[in-house]
């Protein structure tokens, strides 16, 4: 099945894909769905056609959005890196998101940067589960793209606060249940800005795939329908070039995963003001001379 | 004002402290309360008395719990480092949280450490607000106790993942409104273990006050009334002890701010699995040889 949150006569719903047609599902997005149906009853609840259905940000209201870093093994050998022993975790929320054609708005003077990524849907809850009972609760994959302010994440040695801004992470087309795609037998995913390809990797050369991730982190804390596990980005970033390249207002960044689908954003300049951190600094220098 | 979420009559209800009675709010919590009603509205609603009330987790939903880290000046300066320019931040969850007196249920075989802490509670929305508009959106401070798992915190660089452990962060016992309790001119921050003192630290020395915190992470992320953040902690951690000392099961952890009131949790073992990763560092390291 292809899942979507689809607009739709001013309002969106639940929706699954029948041939090249829409069906409504009783929810009014997938997030919605997902707490209240099991996945493997979906198929069932496809209701009316959907003329004029528009894919919008599947997933509004997960949770919990855990995100992998450096998890592709042939970007980290290629690095002259020990594969890791545990995965690199950190946060976004579900305010992060955004739908599979929407602006990026971001303020002048920060350096953002793309990172192509296979999301990952939870379908059922988990906690201390053991990797087989993880496997059995993939909802299904859908594509993000990490966006990332990379000044704001190397401030600090946590990145969290360059990669946690408002509607900066796209997500979507659709989702896609797992009878349908397999990411450890391999799924391309690529990255092109302004046409050209910029990343190209393979989910096969994933150290820790799907069902790690899920187990892993239900370890420490419960995973619900409809919460998001990003799984990481291959090689080609903008800032591991030489010299380092960002993205500039009016770029177009496009995420595919073949058998998924594509994001397509365009990167816009908002004039919200980024706050002025400079007198904090002197106050508190001031306050101890 | 002094107010709580307290457990009454086999419910909860949020509350306002009146002399030594508890009265109630119109909300089942102040997590509710704090997103329908404006915080200066608050004393308006005291309804009736509530005899035999007892404090429970005061914020049962936040949609946000950012933390600062390496944040009190002096324990930064008596450990030879620079005053950071930029607050170090990561995030937990509501899950985190537990409440004042609850004990704290982990699995054997990890190293849980103490880190006594004020928390800021928002109460009013803050989008890239300036340090006035932040200050003023100040619902109250409250007690919170940011429970780490070390050796999970360092698997990585990212410590999300030793941070985020589910009902883990003590928190309350009351929220203290912004005009009975003034952090930049400073109150205590206490930690005792099996009632020896661990740590004392004094938030006037904090690198980033209340009102910076929430001007900088309202930059790049909205938040909401009944949102959270952690100002960090001061000196006297176990792991910073030689030779490191971490939490034994049966331990007594208490996290007390005069002024607003002290968290008493007790360490206890559950059984749950911790989920055991060898197999897949084995599966990926066969998989390449």
């Amino acid at each position: 099945m292809k899942l979507a949150t689809v607009a739709h006569g001013g309002r969106t719903t639940a929706a699954v894909l029948d041939g090249d047609r829409w069906r409504a599902l009783p929810a009014d997005d997938l997030s919605a769905l997902l707490t209240t149906t099991e996945t493997d009853r979906i198929a069932n609840l496809a209701g009316a056609e959907l003329p004029d259905a528009t894919p919008v940000l599947p997933l509004p209201s997960p949770r919990k959005v855990v995100c992998c870093g450096l998890n592709y093994g042939d970007h980290i050998t290629e690095m002259g890196r020990e594969l890791p022993a545990h995965p690199t975790l950190f946060a976004k929320y579900a305010d992060t998101l955004t739908g599979p054609e929407d602006d990026l708005l971001i303020p002048p003077g920060v350096d953002v940067d793309w990172e192509a990524e296979l999301a990952v849907v939870v379908g059922a809850e988990l906690y201390r589960a053991d990797r087989g009972t993880a496997e059995r609760a993939i909802a299904g994959y859908t594509v993000a793209n990490d966006i990332s302010v990379r000044d704001w994440q190397k401030r600090t040695l946590q990145w969290f606060q360059g990669k946690a801004w408002d509607r900066t992470t796209p997500l979507g087309p659709v989702v896609v249940t797992p009878d349908e795609l397999d990411p450890v037998a391999g799924v391309e995913v690529i990255c092109r800005v302004n046409g050209v390809e910029r990343q190209r990797g393979n989910t096969s050369t994933l150290v820790f795939d799907a069902a790690d991730l899920l187990a892993y982190i239900s370890t420490f804390t419960v995973l619900r329908p409809g919460d998001l596990v990003l799984t990481g980005t291959p090689g080609g970033v903008g800032s591991g070039m030489n010299p380092p390249v960002f993205l500039a207002f009016g770029d177009l960044v496009e995420t595919e995963i073949p058998g998924i689908g594509t994001l397509r954003n365009r990167f816009r300049r908002t004039d919200l003001r980024l706050t002025d951190f400079r007198h904090t600094d002197l106050r508190h220098t001031d306050s101890r001379s």
